[in-house]
């Protein structure tokens, strides 16, 4: 198997990235390809320790900014983004990672990929920290507007996606509301809820709020992507927020330092929890190939996780799955 | 002063509310009127020690059950929450507080007392706690379908609430997205912004995201009241995830228990940021009329302070304020 890596996505790049590479081919024993440019990875590489016979370099002399819209994208026509899914539409790799621009890295994938057959609207995949394990998201930014239709095939993928990867038999569905009567919601809600129950593929349990979602009570949540996005944003703002305040006040005093270092062991959990480092990256589920967008902010951790997903979406046939769930849910 | 008190409100419904009568006529030194059955508030009201000079009685033989819809809360004619409006309506009481249905609520608000003139749409405003301060947020929930001309009056009646409640000289207004850029939203937020720039009234910083909401960066949030459920009750669920985790992993071992108790001084600002009871209730801003709906799992305290927030509204001349600012926005 090989992994492409777009060495040029994150904040930082490309340290974590041709860190992450090493890390993470060593530890899966799979081959990884880094794109970006050829002498400064080479020389980059170089003083990385550890076997790096499994790690390769493809060049591509430009690289895409996280400012960058369509128009100065598309004139850098050799960037490391577009380059990186070539290599994977070429058959040289199986799965393409970037922690780039997910607007950009959307665009180039379309079309260097296209969409599966039969799917309208690709989306973006979130999987969510919540009570007892984790919880499938989407759209959680691809499409701020959306039609009924296009929920209900994000509802088979987040199934597929749930079942692969989370290894959950029978993922519980719920469409995200506020309130979870049915007849709730904005007029998508209530144009999507009686489609939803007639999925025969998916198990739809109804609407469903914050509680459900982060108490562990559903194991994929539909929404637009619009909502999606500002649900992930303002978990994650709050979440900060009160890691923060925390860390703060127990700094405050003696007194509380000393209770925080005693208590240290009960905070592993949270901050595993909460570690965006630990959550991997989001699948573009839908497209014709496994693309998975990290986050910006990546480290070389974030990137190592990135790749151990995108590795477990080939061993685990993720493309295959989402192409004959989409299939039957045409016939 | 007089607010009157929907003594039929809370999950937990009379006790809270006639213990709060009490505490908060009392720590205000004002007339709370308990709206409810008479004989049942009246040998309640004798058990609950202290001075109840202050308290009175209305009588409603009927109470709205939270899972009444409006065909089930017409039929009841003599409902607390109904009986208790038409009080403020009558000019016997200032303000209305209850921790009722909020759906229902705004039924009968509407019914009773109307919009203030030249309101399209009232709404339900949530006040959020941010780092260093709170953040006003509307709507939260009374129209999960809005047009972009109702999100400008929100602007302005949460410029008007944070400047009279919060005291806060010059809010700074954002619209909730998934993006800071201009252009950034779904259709409704790329329609408003521009007319959110013409505004003269207020201060627009923008498009916002969680991280300013819950960073601090803005003092007035708009959005329509889907998002805005779905963001409230989502943050609700995170805040309660974390801190439930924290606690059972505080509980785990001898070593973190004693921790824990060390460090408990640095949990007091985390615990009353967080206690839904310390944030009062929400306000129907757009009705013609002081009308403040509380949490259904109020306790005592929850409606101590919603009263508290309704005593400091008609103080500071909160519904005054809002019937010039509209006026204004028209002209």
């Amino acid at each position: 198997m090989t992994i492409i890596l777009d060495a040029m996505g994150s904040d930082d790049r490309p340290d974590p990235e041709v860190q992450g590479a090493v890390i993470a081919a060593n530890e899966l024993n799979e081959e990884i390809v880094l794109v970006g440019n050829k002498n400064e990875l080479e020389s980059l590489l170089k003083n990385v320790p550890g076997d790096k016979s499994r790690v390769h370099i493809a060049h591509a002399p430009e690289a895409l900014d996280m400012s960058d819209h369509i128009v100065e994208a598309r004139a850098k026509k050799q960037n490391s983004m577009k380059i990186g899914m070539e290599l994977v539409k070429e058959g040289r790799g199986d799965a393409f990672v970037t922690a780039g621009n997910t607007g950009m890295a959307m665009y180039f994938a379309k079309k260097t990929f296209g969409d599966i057959e039969g799917v309208i609207r690709p989306c973006l995949c979130g999987v969510f920290p919540v009570r007892n394990g984790k919880a499938v998201v989407l759209d959680i930014g691809a499409n701020a507007e959306c039609r009924p239709e296009f929920l209900v095939q994000f509802s088979i993928m987040g199934k597929i996606y749930a079942q692969t990867m989370l290894k959950i038999a029978a993922p519980r569905v719920g469409l995200l509301s506020n309130g979870e009567e049915e007849g709730k919601g904005n007029n998508l809600v209530r144009e999507t809820f009686p489609l939803l129950e007639n999925v025969e593929q998916i198990n739809f349990v109804g609407n469903v709020e914050g509680k459900e979602l982060f108490g562990g009570d559903v194991d994929v949540v539909v929404t637009d992507g619009f909502t999606g996005n500002v649900v992930l944003k303002s978990t994650e703002a709050v979440a900060k927020l009160i890691v923060d305040i925390l860390k703060e006040e127990l700094m405050s005093s003696f007194r509380t330092k000393m209770g925080g270092l005693l208590a240290k062991p009960a905070f592993g959990k949270l901050r595993s929890m909460l570690d965006p480092s630990e959550v991997g990256a989001a699948p573009l589920l839908g497209i014709d190939a496994l693309v998975f967008v990290g986050h910006g902010r990546s480290d070389t951790k974030a990137i190592v996780s990135a790749i151990r997903e995108a590795k477990q979406a080939v061993d685990n046939h993720l493309l295959e799955e989402l192409r004959i769930a989409i299939t039957e849910s045409l016939s």
